[in-house]
């Protein structure tokens, strides 16, 4: 029997009927050709029971002692193991579109896990249109970490598409191959004592009745031995409608863009990767907060854990820190917004550049919980730590099957608690970034349309840039082009005014910013023009029962 | 804003992840001709969305003060009242039989409703066949209690296939026109002191340490000032599988049986209705516990609400009594245990007889709630009030439409709680009887087999009355007949044994026994043919796709 850390603990510990600990994902396959639907996706479910030993502690449930999960707490086999409990059978009702997929997904993911059984359940879902299926799995973060769950998901997937597994993914025999395939060395586990000490230490600086902020403050100096302002969480945070308390509820919308986009945006203006996703997230939460509520005066703060592995090394698996970008919401000119947004993130980088690993994983274990550690102590509202949580998680990048259906799409549904209300993940997956925006349905009104001013951004930066991309057509045929774009109503807010602004700002100051490449596009007519019809071609595709493409996912009209 | 009561917010106190309080039901409906699926179901939600103001509490929301649900609680509107988020599209995967939906709908059953909204939800559900679709509603116990649940379903229901709502069923102006209609005087609800000092009395005698037993029969002989060891609950209950402590997973069955079929059997008898339902249950729980777990020497109780209400009595709504009726499943012979049975409830009866209505109805607030009272105390698996609880609810003897669509079945959803694992409910609805069960999936496996001991109970108690049964068909064809045999897996109990030997003492008896009009059968040999091959009837029907019938609905395939 394991026994659970401190910080698996309070996942458990700090959960509520408002704030379930669970993370999840959902993932769009095309069956293979010739394949019947009914019999290949019960063939999965079939072949996800057909484990003879399971991967711990995919078949173990909670034990706990006298005290309940404030004394030891272990993992130990679920003595009646039901896996017909665990993998489930669902439909979208008519007419299938991604909008009742995403329906279904919020609501699953607003429910708790069964305490009792393993912390774990996956869903088969039929009724999408174009042969696509989709699987949505929800896995209480008590029991697999971030690192481990994309681990598992790698486990299933063969870049073969004529690979079929002669094992449940479940299985401790196919993991354990998969980790010899890897050849990882093995790396020592922290030890409980370590992280209790680390954790119990951030504990009681709270517990003491000294305020959060000092608590933080005392933490991260102890640990680091410096405290630079921007690399620190907890600090010089606006309050916003993203820090509200949050109820049971949530909404999920999900949208892949072509990494090759995003990728010349961060090239032009000599920036990561990251910078350009931030970027792109910024300006989409500026307007959001312009149209549905009101944008603090401060710039917002996000949570952003970056990866600081050197090239080859496989070692230091989990070797990434949370820094805290500052997302430069205040500034209306999106090539002034992504320097500041990529100085931000340069600077929380050279703060842990003389931390070892082994530090920065401590630090970052306890930054990444201090929803769960506050949470119960009723603080997060009060002093929201961060606005929101962008996190990228690095996948495959190349096309993926599953017992011979192609993945086309994976996002990603993630926490929120109570002062965190949204979040933001992204995986890179073959030429794509799938994003998975989760929310209060309560606090957060109307996050479907966060998809739109995602796209209205990364257009905004394209222009900045002058970077050329594709006008997009109307009425796209292609159920690639235009289906996911599943907000059927359209977004009434007056964009011109800010945008031509933007343009007049980039145009002036395009040859000071030479290390931006930003070069200023002249044809900003028609490119508007393609703009103000996008909310219609959406429509028009959500509802259509399109012909099947090559590759149908949750993707933008705009291919440039 | 109104207060909640003791009671209701005893079902708030209570209520914890692993023990929902809400109540709920799912019902079947064949489209109106012509009528397009998709465009119905989306015309009934936005019927349902149709509304001015609310009927109470459907559009409100738990209001605390600083001490939670402790202090003092009232209901208020909710400013962001969501009907989209109550009012929920769902579907059935294929092949979409009876199972599928019974599937779905213990895996709605089994999550905890959203504190923060207004306590209930509506799923209309598609993918059935034969132009069939479901309703699966829940609704807190705290908000709803089954008087009013009834009442509310009635408005949405008529006996006119061609009437429509204006207005959604839940607006109160629709409310208030039911019930002038209904031409009910207005009768004073409890006042809050009355309820108050019943339930403290109670509770103080459990506080004070005083075994539960003492505290009940206390209790109970202070407030009636007799004790008639047979009416009381919590006296002589034997421990079974059907009284451990639960998990969060619920399995659900349901099945319609002609009314005509226990009405018949209660007249050979000499007993009434309920009489006849409880004896078809005892035969099916006695069967359960000898196959799947251990069937105790003593006999189950059963928790049973009893109507005393005298004919054309309106005004005491709620004029029942909750008795503990001696289920007899220590007796082999099927008209010994009618008569036990029978005379166990003949005895509660009684002693109810020289109460008052408004004793009566107090007395039934508390015995009905042992389970929100003791199970925060975690006394319920240490001392059963009850084995298991079967409530027959009548309900409306014609046929009803929903704006056209015809209601086929109603099949309740009930509580079950640490040391009642188990929860049978009936509601007559025109020609039949529909039964409602549920149960904890962990800790009482194979419920659904539960189906199928009911049918051989009732043949039993047929063959022992001498009814003449139609032999069943074999390979029905007609939807009809079998449909709704959802349990794939053949029962593979040996039959004949138990069979025949109640057979012989009911020859025995029948002459001795003229009270009870039992004309034992001579052609056991084709009837014992004809359940044999019940089971593979079942399976053919379950997978097969039949034709539309007259009136599919949950039902066995003996019509007799």
């Amino acid at each position: 029997m394991k026994k659970l850390n401190m910080v698996d603990k309070a996942f458990l510990l700090s959960e509520n009927r408002e704030t379930p600990m669970h993370v999840g994902g959902v993932s769009l396959y095309t069956l293979p050709p010739g394949a019947n639907e009914k019999e290949f996706l019960h063939g999965l479910a079939d072949s996800m029971r057909n484990v003879d030993t399971m991967l711990p502690p995919f078949g173990d449930r909670l034990k706990t002692g006298p005290l309940g999960l404030v004394g030891n707490t272990y993992w130990e086999p679920d003595p009646a193991l039901d896996l017909d409990y665990h993998i489930r059978h669902s439909a979208l009702p008519a007419p299938g579109r991604y909008r009742e997929l995403f329906t279904l997904v919020s609501r699953l993911h607003g429910t708790l896990l069964e305490r009792s059984r393993p912390l774990w359940e996956m869903h088969l879902i039929e009724g999408l249109p174009n042969r696509q299926f989709a699987v949505y799995n929800k896995t209480h973060h008590a029991a697999v970490d971030g690192a481990r769950s994309i681990h598992v998901s790698r486990v299933m997937l063969s870049a073969d598409p004529n690979h079929v597994l002669e094992e449940s993914p479940l299985s401790l025999h196919l993991w354990e191959q998969y980790k010899a395939g890897l050849k990882m060395g093995k790396r020592p586990e922290h030890t409980t004592s370590e992280l209790r000490s680390v954790s119990d230490m951030f504990k009681l600086s709270i517990d003491s009745g000294a305020h959060v902020f000092n608590a933080v403050k005392t933490f991260a100096g102890t640990l680091v031995g410096r405290g630079n302002g921007m690399a620190l969480p907890h600090m010089r945070v606006p309050r916003s409608a993203l820090n509200a308390p949050i109820d049971g509820a949530r909404r999920f919308v999900a949208q892949s863009w072509p990494f090759a986009r995003i990728k010349a945006v961060a090239k032009a203006f000599d920036g990561t990767f990251n910078d350009a996703v931030l970027a792109m997230c910024s300006g989409a939460l500026r307007t959001y907060l312009q149209v549905h509520a009101e944008l603090p005066q401060a710039p917002l703060k996000a949570m952003v854990p970056v990866s600081l592995r050197q090239p080859g090394d496989v070692d230091s698996g989990n070797a990434v820190a949370a820094i805290s970008a500052d997302l430069a919401t205040n500034i209306d000119d999106p090539i002034e917004r992504f320097e500041r947004i990529k100085a931000s993130v340069q600077v929380s980088k050279d703060f842990y550049a003389e931390m070892t690993p082994r530090e920065i994983e401590l630090f970052f274990l306890i930054v990444q919980s201090p929803a769960a550690i506050l949470a119960p102590l009723g603080m997060m509202s009060k002093l929201p730590p961060y606005n929101v949580a962008i996190s990228n998680v690095p996948g495959i990048r190349e096309t993926m099957y599953w017992n011979g259906a192609r993945l086309d799409g994976s996002y990603p549904l993630s926490i929120v608690t109570d002062g965190m209300a949204m979040n933001i993940t992204l995986v890179t997956y073959a030429e794509s970034v799938d994003f998975g925006i989760i929310a209060c349905r309560r606090s957060l009104p109307h996050i479907q349309r966060m998809i739109d001013y995602m796209e209205e951004s990364l257009q905004e930066l394209e222009d900045a840039a002058g970077i050329k991309a594709k006008p997009a057509k109307k009425h796209a045929t292609g159920a690639g082009t235009s289906r996911g774009r599943t907000q059927a109503k359209a977004n009434t807010r007056p964009k011109t005014k800010t945008k031509a602004k933007a343009k007049a700002k980039a145009k002036a100051k395009a040859k000071a910013k030479a290390k931006a490449k930003a070069k200023p596009k002249t044809g900003a007519g028609a490119k508007a023009k393609t703009r103000a019809t996008a909310p219609a071609r959406a429509k028009t595709a959500a509802n259509a029962q399109s012909k099947p493409a090559a590759k149908p996912k949750v993707k933008t009209g705009k291919q440039g």
